[in-house]
């Protein structure tokens, strides 16, 4: 049953590929993938795959129903893109202007989409029930996943599987982690108020750009000053805009970033501290704030027995090389939610480009990922399915 | 012959309020300023002076010549407007989203064609020759005012006169100054160059925005710490942009600003300053930059024979309740470069409007001005043109 | 023989608070407790306890041997005090101004004195031989465990066993971990070369107290933005002199701090990005500095075997309520040299004060501990000490 | 007569380098000044001059009369020292271990004592009285002009002349000023309140030294943005001060500074600022504060008459080579008490020091001066007492 699986897989190694690219190419904004969803639909449409759309948003779910009873598993893979320009010199390279696959969520839904249909191919040997969940918008939250629940998309399901090809992993590498895998990420933006003038007269103007660089900066301290050492935390702004001609002082600007962390205690200290320095620094120049802090997806927490059984059927597939426990990640996943309703785990997959300059951090504008990590992918996903039946 | 001028002026004041309005209506930025330039050249033409327009790039040149000999005097106006968005609720309030004449030209030009015309229907009682030089792109370095001298605009030209409606004087004041009046306004552009990434992993990147807020905060201490306390000089970053997702950090950043100053040996300090600041903030982490340093005008330094003569003019203007000496001030004007081919002087024609909720800076999003001091500084650049022929 | 041991202890409980309140009221400094050392020497001498004085400095090692053949143990107490000035209000306040025992370096030295006399008083019945090791100069790096093991403290000892008594946690828990449970801790020094001057004339300077000020917030940075957010780190100044007249331009200033790490790679880490943020730093205002940085203790690493049989002891002793795992601490201890040469565990001891104003952090100027945790970590200890041999 | 002057004083050079250099060797610092004092009563007392002590405080006035009746004209000279450190290699070093004569006071009161000895001699020729006002305490406010006024040290005086050896100009410079020649002088503290604590656990501590190390650079933006570019200003912190052990985080920190300024307005708005930043800076920690302003000396403005007529009695000193208009210096100065009774004049008296590693700047640990200097200060001064008389 494996090795017709991975014989499966394999012939349709060629198919996956080219999906990926074509994804890669037309990438969309979270929340705006419209062409996307349609495009996975159509492709279970033409297999006359059980398929719905517009799932708590863009998301797309399809069903294979294998023979004999057993256990209904859902394996999720996300489709949105990043807000990056693609800079990469490769064929593939993304048309659109601005936006950018920087984060592999092409991979995840080629990946899926084969072994969807190969399992499909393959029902009439299987037990259970197969549901696939092709999500929308994970990168920019409130996210998809949680909308996706609210429409049912977990509906009679028992447990439930994902993965995230993992650029900084060389490929053949498994990583796993009972517990908290992938911490809470939140979204903040803060608006400053000075007041403009002309950049010759300081004096009658209250400086935004000034007032800002010292939030930025007094904001380091939260992370080197007012968290525990030994608990994990990231305070990143990743936008600073105050655009004006360069002979007039500023009289706004905006800060936007984001936060994480793997517990409540520290998230709502950092909150809290946030405010009291954007405060601080504001009252300096009698400049006035408006804060906004959106908590985002809560921290990935794999459930036990579902992650060692993962870590046994890794061990099934040949180009596996390393099967490891890895240290907590700081970047978020709404695969969260859908841990919060059934048990279940969420690993990485290495997928590092081989050559000299390769392996650029995920949201890089030269991110790429090795492809055949999807082939590895589909083949754990595919045996933690169907092997799922057995084990209790 | 005074009499007359005035009176005429006074006749023509509603047109110079019209004028001005049309052109605050319809604001163009500096090297674009096309239309603007037409309509001025229409009016000449209209009225039968000889004019040229394409003057070292948009300006426009007119002249009148009096019946008797005598000396060749120059009258300047500026017309280029800024990327300001008008936010003030007046009916002439700018038609143009983002660009503003927040600084007054408007009114300078509208003088100044009135004048013109009114100087042309009594050529047959003047001496000498006048010279209105409509100048673009003042607002903008390299400016206008160089490339129609160069184009030949300053021609047997023997003395200039200039003003600048200043919206933070009363109406009726007239500021003069020999020597220095306005200060050396140089321009700089800073790219950081650090290494993108997730921003959940701020360990693999180099954070631009970090970066760049500490440059903002060091370039402080140069006036603090580096420049003679009792050498005037301001170091603005106008601009500040570094635009991404709230979940990446940040690749690039760019800083624009403005350095003011009123000698050489300051300037000069300034700029070997900033760029050890840079280099020295950019080193900490690793990062790289592009620094230019553009020098804008030099300082506005007014002849002592001319400013005088000047303030005896303006005496004669019943109007004009107060003359007095002006602190130097650190804006930057390229009549500069006017002086430093031929001697004369620039002053300030208080304009500030009436009412609770008035007097904005220049280069404001509400400034204004009071356009009853338009034919203030119409009489008062009338007086010297015409008397200018006896001053030795 | 627990239970004699048990009974010993606690009939000599008010010795061992008297010898703490003495030791309190006579604190010495690292390095320099000659007077403690006498103290401690002659503790023994008049019990006629084998002793030795002057072991690697101011240590001193004694000796009690069981009358049956078995392992030998060393228990190790550190006796040196803090710089800081003792702000309590209580009888037994320490005498010397701006010295103080701010770690309970005092109540550990009281627990091994009375504890030695108990075994010695019960050595005909007990197997093996007990090893005292009083150490000197906990608190300052290099420290004195290297020194004394240089001179042969640990010669024979088979296994060691050394407690903190730790304020922060109630009396009634022991805390153990296996493998790191304390920090390295190094020491740095930075002196800035700036040029001094009128503090009327800042341009003719080099301003030492800003470019110190701007290395202490860059240092911020390490923390914040360099090292993986999951591993532990600390970066503290603890000490910024710039003594001058009000009226004076520094021309020197000077930072002394720790750094707290688990592991070599973020140590190393460190060190290189603090030297280059502090290069950089100067290099703006082209001051020079002078950048030492001394690698002080290890991590304390505990071996296995011995803490889980530690917590087994610890569960002997009826006034332990708790026993828990902690979380690793960022304290560093020189017991750490000891644990590179033989194993054993060192674990936390409860001791915090009852009372609302109480459970000062250690190195406070009001820190005190609770008295009574000393008889926990000396039946604790002196259980360990005696089921050691039957454990294999 | 001023021949007579002349020679006398030329004669009596040796002897006013000798009492300059005694002085440098014993200085004494502000207030503190007793042996100064004596010194300087011994010598008058020794000539049989008419002298009297503890006036104001350590202040010493010595009075000649002249035979005819004239004008009664004071010479005043200070003479306290600094703490700073003596780092000349010359054989007149300072004895006194952090206390230095290093701006000139030692200059200043051999001067005068000489001065005062040649007129005495020459007093049956000479019209008028002569007041000497050796003035201790001019380096530390409230300074001892104020007390020595208070105390009669003014009574019945007409006019007032006084100069200060001014390293930054060469040997035979006098430099004048009618108005404003030096600034206003303030003294502030600032205590910043944190919370101590273990140097490895930042998140339980207020860290004393983050917080006023951001309070040092924020304090920068006064200068840089909130005073009017045109308006000299100068804030400087002289003296940061948090002394701990390495490895204690610092609960206390300590910065004392000082502020120049010519106008009261842009006193008042430095004064109002600085709470602003200090207050905002520690609300972002939650730290505490105690800010102390303390007025210093108003700035020194020199009546224009006396002013005049200073430099033509410069003119008739051959050695003065220069004599020239200076700008506005932002040292303070407690003369301008005087100029507040009486008219008169402060002026410079360049004392570079000729060789390479000469003219280090006033306050400076290498600082000294040109001793030529002095017989040129004496005669200026000598031709003004003696030619006041006929000035009118």
């Amino acid at each position: 049953m494996i090795n017709k699986l991975f014989a499966a897989l394999e012939g349709s190694y060629e198919e996956m590929v080219d999906i990926r690219r074509f994804m890669h190419q037309h990438p969309e904004l979270s929340f705006q993938e419209y062409n996307t969803a349609k495009f996975i639909q159509a492709f279970y449409e033409k297999l006359q795959i059980e398929v719905k759309g517009n799932v708590g948003g863009n998301g797309v779910v399809a069903k294979v129903y294998g023979k004999k009873p057993g256990k209904t598993v859902a394996l999720r893979a996300d489709f949105d893109a990043l807000p990056i320009q693609d800079e990469k010199d490769v064929p593939y390279k993304s048309l659109v202007p601005g936006v950018m696959h920087a984060c592999g969520h092409d991979g995840h839904t080629a990946t899926l989409l084969v072994l969807a249909k190969t399992l499909n191919e393959l029902k009439e040997e299987l037990e259970g029930t197969y549901v696939f969940i092709h999500q929308h918008a994970e990168e920019y939250a409130p996210g998809g996943a949680i909308s996706m629940i609210e429409d049912g998309c977990l509906e009679n399901v028992d447990v439930i599987f994902g993965t995230h090809l993992w650029a900084s992993e060389p490929t053949g590498t498994i990583q796993y982690r009972t517990g908290p895998i992938m911490a809470a990420a939140d979204r903040f933006e803060i608006d400053i108020q000075g007041k403009g003038g002309h950049g010759a007269q300081p004096h009658k103007t209250l400086d935004a750009i000034v007032t800002a660089s010292q939030i930025v900066l007094n904001l380091q301290q939260i992370v080197s000053r007012r968290v525990n050492p030994v608990d994990a935390a990231v305070v990143t702004i990743g936008s600073f805009t105050a655009q004006n001609a360069f002979n007039v002082i500023a009289d706004k600007a905006k800060l936007i970033g984001t936060v994480r962390t793997f517990n409540e205690t520290v998230q709502q200290l950092i909150e809290v501290e946030m405010e009291r320095i954007i405060a601080g620094t504001c009252s300096m120049s009698g400049s006035t704030y408006d804060f906004r802090f959106v908590r985002g997806y809560p921290a990935v927490v794999n459930s036990e027995k579902e992650t060692v059984f993962l870590t046994s059927c890794a061990q099934k597939v040949a180009e596996v090389t390393t099967i490891e426990e890895t240290e907590p990640q700081m970047g978020g996943e709404d695969f969260a939610y859908y841990l919060q309703n059934v048990p279940g785990t969420f690993f990485f997959t290495g997928a590092k480009p081989l050559g000299n300059d390769m392996g650029y951090p995920h949201h890089h504008p030269k991110f790429d990922i090795d492809e055949k990590a999807m082939l590895i992918a589909a083949k754990t996903l595919g045996v933690a399915a169907i092997n799922i039946h057995g084990n209790d």
